[in-house]
């Protein structure tokens, strides 16, 4: 007998039916005489509706006004639904089965309306609630914060509700069911014959996470790293009965295959910035990333190139899209005290990259790549990297094609050996 | 300066532009200096689609099992939403606000799940923050039960949040705001010539409450009745400074009108059920009563009739129009304990009662009332009275013309002396 969590995103449940699914997929589970607990998102298009609802009112006049503790009492009624219908459909089922909100948990955040963060997890009653024969159904994405008001966690949250919720009930495993069917070696729609890994490091999929692929939220890749607890990330499609493997997110040392490489993942989300002619002395990046930071642009990566005249440089940066705007207004306004000449910008750009954490003791997969990118003619404008990652900044147009060269290059589609045995 | 409680129903708040409606009435009254409490009901169709989810579930084998307790959590979703968007709506206009759901008041209720009862509510917290200048925007229709489950009160539960609120508030009145404009003396789409009136008392409002006038739960008017908490009610479609006078609920000595009866009201919600050649000896009457309620069946008017026999009688009681098979089903059941010959049953019939508490000290209203179905040739099947009422149950095709009959007969177009001048 295990203690389990189940966690189901929007998709799969969607409607009665889903939610039906949902439930067998569940009763399986309780049936083998396991404890569960399932965190559920809202019905997959509830939340968007509601945030149209505020965001309507909101266009009203005096935009200063914060609302973000309405928007948040708002948008937890959609999870708040989902929770009491699969509570239903597990009764109907012959289960015993009763919901928990945020609140009645409870599940305590911090004060930070629409991103709140989670500060603690009570499991005094919910714990026993289990423990005597009751699967606990969570309403995923929310909280109470120390004022007794509703929190919610920002978008994806439901993943860090059920790995916080699977830490804090002492939980054997986190299942988080999605509508797909594992972690693949790369996107599946790009690259034909990528692969799903039976497993894959946390620290892998906390970059994966981070450059694009949106299975997992990063925060709860995180929280499940810290506490040691494995991930199960599978489709929720499958019918009972049916195979059903996913990918298990865990510790280095669990991993299946001995490969240097694990996936290539990609992020159309990035916009490039350069500052031409920049006076080059000491302090002046930092003056920029202050710019940014004061403006809430968080940097990505960044490089410094050399300009022709020996005392000025051009440095190049990237920003999320969607704060382009934003970080040129804020570099105009600093023009004078930065001291650059000009600036361009260029959105039409993607970061691709590679993630293993074989890359820590082998050497040679930063000549494979550009090896690999050189052959097709791929012009690199920006490099970074990690530990266990290298991120190059390409232009768009050969995203798809960069994409599939790094993954024959590091023949992701064929399976590696294994390391060790499968358990 | 007064402390007002204003209630809002479910087509006040239908869509966000009936919303910032009625955040523009809520202004105005705050700007009078009022310390004001709203309760809200779901946006019209909200309750309908969520109930419509649950009985989707419920359709599902092991019917037996009670969910009441899933569907209180689901469906007060709807007046969470609501209470949330209006919050946003008063502070977009600049007033301060914030939403309160029944378990942050908390508003506590017994454990009746689905139609729960008011035990108590909390104003430690809701009272000081409406007088630090904060106007309470209050999700009706629920509340939270000593197991800190979220409970409703049933259809039509805002109007008792609100009264109950109000009471618990010391509020000086409480203002229900729905899509009429007042209390008529009968269904104007019946009767052309029906007048709103100024003031109703309480009793008065009770048995129109009861009696199928659909503007106020009786509940609601209960608890303002003891509590001695005048109810206004008024039409939500008003404009901002449209004369919008309503007609107050209070105390019989302050009511406006020397008049015997206020108001004609009818109920095509009845079943006639007479059971034929009863044996009659003592406490025949009670074993009737006793098998219906044994069945959850209430009894509404009964009438003994004799029958030729000297030691049989017939007897004919209503019942409500959704009951009737339930209750034959239990009549039959009980047919050899009871022992009656045959029951008949009759759904194509209304219950019509004039109504006044003047009829206290007045006579003659049964004659005037006898005349005026008479002189139509309208057969009165039972009749049923008290205090301050007289119903009768005639044929469903009269309905229309007795309305009219009784309250031309009544002269109730017409506005009766002053008892004491207006306010």
């Amino acid at each position: 007998m295990a203690r389990i969590v189940m966690k189901f995103g929007g998709t799969s449940v969607a409607n009665l039916e889903r939610i039906r699914h949902v439930a067998s997929l569940v009763a399986e589970e309780a049936k083998e005489g396991n404890e569960v607990a399932v965190v559920v998102s809202a019905m997959s298009g509830e939340t968007n509706r509601l945030v149209a609802l505020v965001d309507a009112l909101d266009a009203d006049s005096n935009q200063g006004t914060a609302i973000e503790d309405e928007y948040d009492s708002i948008v937890a009624s959609g999870e708040q639904v989902t929770s009491g219908l699969l509570a239903i459909a597990l009764r109907r089922r012959g289960l015993r089965a009763r919901s928990w909100l945020g609140w009645q948990i409870p599940l305590r955040t911090d004060m930070a309306h629409s991103k709140a963060r989670i500060a603690e997890i009570e499991s005094s009653a919910i714990g026993p609630s289990m423990k005597a024969g009751n699967i606990a159904v969570v309403a995923g994405f929310q909280g109470v914060n120390e004022e007794g008001r509703i929190s919610t966690l920002g978008r994806g949250g439901s993943d860090t509700s059920a790995v916080a919720l699977a830490v804090a009930l002492k939980a054997d495993r986190c299942d988080i069911y999605t509508d797909v069917d594992g972690i693949y070696t790369t996107d599946p729609r790009i690259a034909k014959d990528a692969r799903r890994l039976n497993r894959i490091a946390f620290e892998e999929m906390l970059e994966l996470a981070s450059l694009g692929a949106k299975v997992l939220q990063t925060r709860s890749v995180e929280l499940a790293m810290n506490n040691n607890l494995p991930i199960r990330v599978l489709t929720s499609m499958a019918e009972v009965g049916d195979p059903n493997p996913g990918t298990l997110v865990c510790h280095e040392d669990e991993t299946m295959e001995e490969r240097v490489v694990s996936g290539v993942a990609y992020s159309r989300d990035e916009s490039q910035i350069t500052l031409l002619r920049l006076k080059d002395k000491p302090g002046m990046v930092a003056k920029v990333c202050k710019a940014m930071a004061d403006a809430n642009v968080i940097v990505d990566m960044i490089v410094q190139g050399i300009s022709k005249s020996d005392s000025a440089a051009n440095l190049t940066f990237t920003v999320g899209k969607r704060d382009l705007d934003k970080a040129l207004a804020a570099l105009e306004a600093a023009k004078q005290s930065i001291g650059f000449e000009a600036v361009k910008s260029d959105s039409d750009v993607t970061k691709v990259s590679v993630v293993g954490i074989g890359m820590r003791s082998h050497t040679g997969v930063a000549q494979t790549m550009f090896e690999a990118l050189a052959e097709r003619n791929i012009n690199v404008k920006v490099i970074a990297t990690s530990e266990i990652k290298i991120s190059v900044l390409i232009d768009a147009e050969y995203t798809e094609l960069a994409v599939r060269a790094l993954h024959s290059a590091f023949e992701l589609d064929k399976a590696a050996p294994p390391k060790v045995s499968a358990p």
